[in-house]
């Protein structure tokens, strides 16, 4: 049974949109088994191309012969439907409604394949499940069936080719070696087949290391700072129990990372006392007495739940037309949010202090080691790597740290902050980590070659994409779905050259410095661009953006003329790949 | 006496001073009659020439043989000197407060030439008071004796000439007159000397209608709205007192102003409560039975000491090194900064909305009529005119809405936030209009012809200056003290075309239509290019304001060769008055 076969009305005649800031356009709304369309009546536009995969939560409201449906996007735009005739009304929101339950059911059992015992859902729920197990689930989404004009199926995809990065470390240095430990995925489900390990230590070890750590995350390189040979790793926390269970090839592991007399600093991001409460349940962190050179450092980070509801009632906040001054200080202070920014930063700065001040190698696990562990390895090689704040740097960043080292974007994108349900394993992890960026662009505008827009449509496609990029949790799960042979990448789409452009930062130019960013409460701020994109549209800013990016042109174009150079726009370091055809239409922007 | 006569150790050796992100110095600390000198010892350069005016609050700390001064200066700069010897520290903080002291009443008695009786002061203070006597109060300021090379006494003070903006006026509508009723400043002691009034009314009228306003304060026409025919009128408030007196002449010119059938607004910034209230003590406020055509809104403004404290709590929050964010965004809440902010954006929206959207004129007073009032009649001028949105027509905004408006700048910019003595009369309303300024810039990147650093340099000269712009608090005041003969005007310096540059806004082009801000609570910043300047100086930011300066230069003479003209920096309205020589000078930025 497919999607389209709950879809009760597919045509309604007459329908109202209403969005803030947009005036109200009238027309006919299509639903397909992928998008929500509707066009305009008198000239036929396509006013809304929406993909159902984005709603997050639907509100009707019926009075007398006719409707209203709201919809609230996982990208926290607010639609408003109004639909002439009450059965016609709730057909269209039950449509959406069932949608919903499906995508959600489908990224929580992804590939699990269970038949779910029919007593267990209510009503549309048990015919959701029952759709769920014909859907094959994620291999029927919408990037399964995108086909824009232009783009080959292969193309951008190299970037999920983690050999690159790892060939370039090798490079630098022979402390570390490419392991197909986890060729078949069987070390460990959610790491990619090739991971860099200390050259010193053979796959066996490494295996057995890996049955150490929850699920299977043995220490892994994630960065190699040339400037003097320290390195960044992370993990997943060691299943010490409460039995201190200890592991050879894991100390061995660690062990062989120093060198004679050095010394290592673990950043573990949970509190002491939590780290120390996760032994009852199996888990742990490195104890003194079995790791003597590692020394422990605990930063207590938000995850999870508590993320998710701090995202929710940020967002709340913003959209609330009637608060005073007061009143929104006070609910932004009582949302958290900028103090999870704050500590996230902070973090990645101590991270990035330990390699670069201390000379020290730092490894960085929470407890899975696929949240909060990746937003401080992956804001700490921002913060030092100038390689990483070039637009291919950035993308090669998140294709190494978020999505290949198995962040698990379906679960955790599953909904946004409108929807009510809120499950364990949703959290905004990766918005906190572009807000985190944003910070960073905000504070050293020259320094990142991409801008606001390149961060929207990240989130934006991490909750709804017609992209295979930001599909599944981690790589096992991709190449069971032929993800990389059947959808398009993001990165083929967004560096084409009439897409890229919209990206780029036009005050860049190449830093080869640590950028250090105050984090300080009152150097932190809101992110408006994303937090208020819809309810207060940034019109004016966006013009000044595209009107320096006119002045960069210009001068650059006609720089280019008269010496065949392009200023305050240098080509992307060769220590960030430029091999691929892509760079190569810079040019021509 | 004069203050140099105070100084007890004009020079010391070997100080050292540091200040936040900047590195220490050594070197020899002179102290003049208005300055203090810092020339490093090595290199002999001069390191800090720091008006003394510009010292805010002085602290002393003494230990073993040498001693610290903390210098905390009105432009929140803070200064550390440590100095060689218990009894020279004591010595060079003992001159400087004495010189505060003095400052501080002469601020306060300026004009009145009273002898205090002795018996009042404290040992220092008597002798300041003293000094005062003999020092003349403010001819011995330094803007009398700063003679800057390269400009001419007389430039600049052109725009103090209120004429040209009222006959601009008068070119426009015959529906008011040029009144010299105020030539001897008689009716009104804190109005220029020429006025705009209703054509109909008669001077004997106006003088009457002086008299039943507090200090004077008649009705005047601030602007004239072109497009429909309004005008936005100020005064101060009517003095009904207990008895609900009534004016025959006053109601008489507020009757004249609304043409056949037409209503008007007065818009009183305090609450209605607080306008009864003041009844009592002989003020109020136009009572519908006496004002039947005009209604009356009231939009409570914060004004005095509340603000002055809202200002020192929210500049203390910030330099407060060891927040959390909670604490942090707590004590921004409780500073009520940004609910004065938004207070007065809102009600500057109100004015001219009532102006531009109900056709209606509008007449604006709190109590004095000299502080909030004139926060909202300029800010709404500069959200309805183009013409104020200019540099050139900026300052001449600032002349008429501040300076010849009778702000009381020497009054309320006595003291800044850092100062412990908390007098009745100083108060940041400047400030709060800069603030609101800087939040129209940041919502309308591209409609300001001036950026930050001009807003930093007015409020720095507000509180001290080397020119004599915003001496005094009248023009009566200006005009007794030679002002304009004797002191050179800050316009002039800031207009030459080596310093004007650094004021502009590269993307600024001429928008002819309102600009209506957000007020939401989520819309408005906190000014950290201000509240954090020399705590995290925002190194990075200044640099891209200078690089998009940079690029519009560039293409501009590139346009300018080929085709003779400036793209992107149209020349400035006629209307916003190009007739001065300084404007010419455009071409070579």
């Amino acid at each position: 049974m497919e999607f389209s076969e709950l879809i009760k009305t597919a045509t309604v005649e007459d329908v109202l949109l209403s969005r803030p800031g947009v005036a109200a356009v009238r027309g006919t709304l299509c639903i397909t088994s992928h998008h929500l369309l509707l066009s305009s009546c008198p000239r036929g536009d396509l006013e809304l191309w929406l993909l159902i995969r984005n709603v997050d939560a639907v509100e009707k409201r019926v009075s007398g012969s006719s409707g209203t449906v709201t919809l609230r996007c996982k990208d926290l735009r607010v639609l408003q439907l109004e639909i002439p005739g009450m059965e016609q009304c709730l057909d269209v929101a039950g449509s959406i409604e069932q949608h919903i339950v499906i995508v959600y059911l489908s990224s929580l059992s992804l590939l699990r394949r269970k038949t779910p015992s029919r007593g267990l859902f209510p009503s549309h729920e048990s015919l959701a499940a029952q759709a769920l197990c014909s859907l094959d689930s994620v291999m029927l989404t919408y990037p399964f069936f995108h086909r824009p004009p232009g783009l080959r199926l292969q193309h951008g995809w190299h970037r999920a080719v983690p050999e690159r990065h790892l060939q370039r470390v090798a490079s630098q240095t022979s402390q570390w070696r490419l392991s197909s430990v986890n060729g078949d995925f069987g070390a460990c489900p959610s790491y990619p087949r090739a991971v860099l390990v200390p050259a010193a230590l053979g796959d066996e070890a490494v295996a057995k290391a890996a049955r150490f750590r929850q699920g299977g995350r043995f220490p892994v390189l994630c960065y190699f700072h040339p400037k003097n040979g320290t390195a960044l790793l992370r993990s997943s926390q060691p299943l010490t129990g409460p039995n201190r269970r200890r592991c050879r090839e894991d100390e061995q592991l660690l062990g062989t990372v120093l060198g004679e007399g050095e010394r290592g600093f673990v950043i573990d991001t949970r509190s002491a006392q939590a780290a120390k409460q996760a032994r009852m349940s199996g888990g742990g962190t490195e104890p003194k007495s079995s790791y003597p050179r590692w020394r422990r450092l605990h930063r207590a980070l938000e995850r999870g739940r508590p993320l998710q509801e701090s995202f929710a009632r940020l967002v709340e906040a913003c959209s609330d037309p009637a608060l005073s001054m007061e009143r929104w200080l006070g609910r932004l202070e009582g949302s958290r949010w900028l103090s999870h920014v704050k500590a996230a930063l902070s973090t990645a700065c101590l991270a990035a202090q330990c390699l670069d001040r201390e000379g020290c190698k730092v490894l960085v696990h929470g407890a899975e080691g696929t949240d909060t562990t990746l937003l401080v390895t992956a804001l700490a090689q921002l913060i030092l790597d100038p390689a990483c704040r070039t637009l291919e740097g950035f993308q090669e960043l998140l294709e190494r740290e978020w999505i290949q080292a198995g962040h698990p974007f379906q679960l955790r994108c599953a909904r946004s902050a409108c929807s009510h349900a809120r499950g364990k394993q949703e959290a905004p992890v990766f918005l906190l980590f572009l807000d985190c960026v944003w910070q960073l662009s905000r504070q050293f505008p020259f320094s990142l070659e991409f801008g606001e827009q390149l961060l929207l449509t990240l989130f934006d496609n991490a909750y709804a994409s017609a992209y295979g990029t930001f599909l599944c949790n981690n790589e096992k799960e991709r190449s069971l779905c032929k993800v990389r042979e059947s959808t398009h990448s993001l990165w083929a789409w967004l560096n084409q050259p009439e897409e890229k452009h919209k990206y780029l930062n036009p005050l860049y130019s190449h830093n080869p410095l640590v950028i250090w960013p105050s984090v300080e409460p009152q150097s932190i701020q809101l992110w408006q661009g994303f937090f208020l994109r819809w309810i207060r549209p940034s019109q004016h800013l966006d013009e000044a953006w595209v009107e320096i990016q006119r002045l960069v042109q210009g001068k650059n174009s006609s720089l280019q003329e008269s010496t065949g150079k392009r200023l305050s726009q240098p080509l992307p370091e060769p220590s960030a790949g430029t091999e691929n055809g892509e760079t190569g239409t810079a040019g021509t922007r």
